[in-house]
């Protein structure tokens, strides 16, 4: 392994470049390969065996570019298959639920916790069974939000309609009175206006991009294999996705604050 | 060619039973293959290329059934991938777009049509064309309702978020005075009430399941390959899909009217 690889992230679509933008700003030397599984997104509907072997494509596709470390960017894709990977896989892989708990465990001060997501993720216990390992004594509240990615996808970030369904779905954390809320998915982050008025001033928000951000440099260093800075030549960035690129690279800003150019398709199914 | 092969007819997902239960209801002794691409569902915010090689994907693994005739539910994958699909196979294959644009200009006074339908429908311009082809003089009006589905899906069918919703997406179509408006696309039937509320009693709602079955026995009648009746043995359905099948089993009666059982997970992009 050298350090001069690629970190491979990866996630089912578009919402991952939230989590590609804080390794980007933390980490500017190394080079960044991204994979957005564009052709068969969503996950967050979907059963946990078809997730593991989307991930799996996902991975093996990664390791075909030779990173050195790999990140799942998609909160369904850790929930489901992270376990199944790190069981098989040589290469470090790295998810976005433990971070978000260590940040909101970090941060409470009531021990009522909070997290939304899909329907998968919420259904899959882990971000309940994260929680147990680490501080079995936090009270956690579990709330699914499926129409928050749809409502993101067709840009009602601040529209009432967005408001008075993250009243709905909120009403049972509210009820709960917990002090921080996780944020389960790439693309609830861009919901944070709306989300933060409801839940009111004093809940924190907590989006795990950058706490896995600060994982990916903690591990880079414990196993030597950080990019060393300032060679001069500016490291790579590659975007690869599995459908026509023309959409991702259209609303790629929304994300990653800036316009990707450039993205290959490929077909990660035939890989392998 | 025989009478005793089956009708195949699949579909990006579940909705398709819609139009799996209509050809059954018209054509009780045929047996019928379903196909739902569950693991890849929704094909309505994919592009073309995707959508194209989906449906051929699909319609190969229904070849390998040895169908005779094969039925393209999903409006989409009928907008998209019908002209690719018949064009290159030599089994008759129907879409969805013109059975719905028939009925239309049969029920119309007034020669203003609306259609509603997926961001990729709309953008396919499918139905524009098909309209020109056989009535240039008719007004068509077109709007996407990308929120419909994951209304569906939440099972949100006559909440009052569905019909704010609703309001939106059909004010176009109500300022242009159409007087039918077609569903296009298999989840917008369960939400008639509300549509039919927003619309007003005197607008036609066209649901194209009832029209494409007409259409699959004309087609049968006409290549005498209609499957004879009351040989005694009931005909048979089988039911396929590509992500695990407990929740396509589960919310099968919300399109079909009945539960389906024993539906078996294939991969279709292994079989070619």
């Amino acid at each position: 392994m050298e350090a001069n690889q690629a970190i491979g992230i990866f996630d089912s679509g578009i919402g991952g470049l939230t989590v590609f933008r804080e390794i980007e700003r933390l980490l500017p030397d190394e080079n960044l390969i991204y994979l957005g599984d564009t052709a068969r997104v969503p996950y967050g509907n979907k059963s946990r065996e078809t997730v593991v072997k989307f991930s799996t494509e996902n991975v093996l596709f990664l390791l075909h570019h030779d990173v050195k470390l790999i990140v799942i960017a998609c909160h369904t894709a850790s929930s489901f298959a992270l376990p199944f990977l790190e069981k098989h896989f040589k290469q470090p892989i790295l998810g976005v639920i433990e971070p978000g708990v260590e940040m909101a465990l970090r941060v409470t001060r009531t021990g009522r916790i909070g997290v939304i997501g899909t329907n998968a993720t919420i259904g899959s216990m882990a971000y309940p069974r994260a929680v147990a390992r680490s501080s079995p004594k936090i009270k956690l509240v579990q709330a699914a939000c499926p129409l928050f990615v749809p409502l993101v996808e067709e840009g009602l970030l601040t529209d009432p309609l967005a408001e008075e369904i993250a009243r709905r779905y909120l009403k049972p954390l509210k009820a709960a009175r917990v002090d921080s809320l996780i944020l389960g998915c790439t693309h609830y982050p861009l919901l944070k206006k709306i989300i933060a008025r409801v839940m009111g001033p004093k809940v924190h928000l907590i989006d795990s991009a950058q706490q896995v951000a600060l994982k990916v440099r903690e591990v880079l260093q414990l196993m030597e294999m950080a990019h060393p800075p300032g060679n001069g030549t500016r490291s790579a960035r590659r975007f690869f996705v599995t459908d026509e690129p023309k959409h991702f690279e259209l609303f790629s800003s929304r994300f990653l604050g800036r316009r990707v150019g450039g993205a290959a398709r490929v077909d990660v199914a035939r890989v392998v």
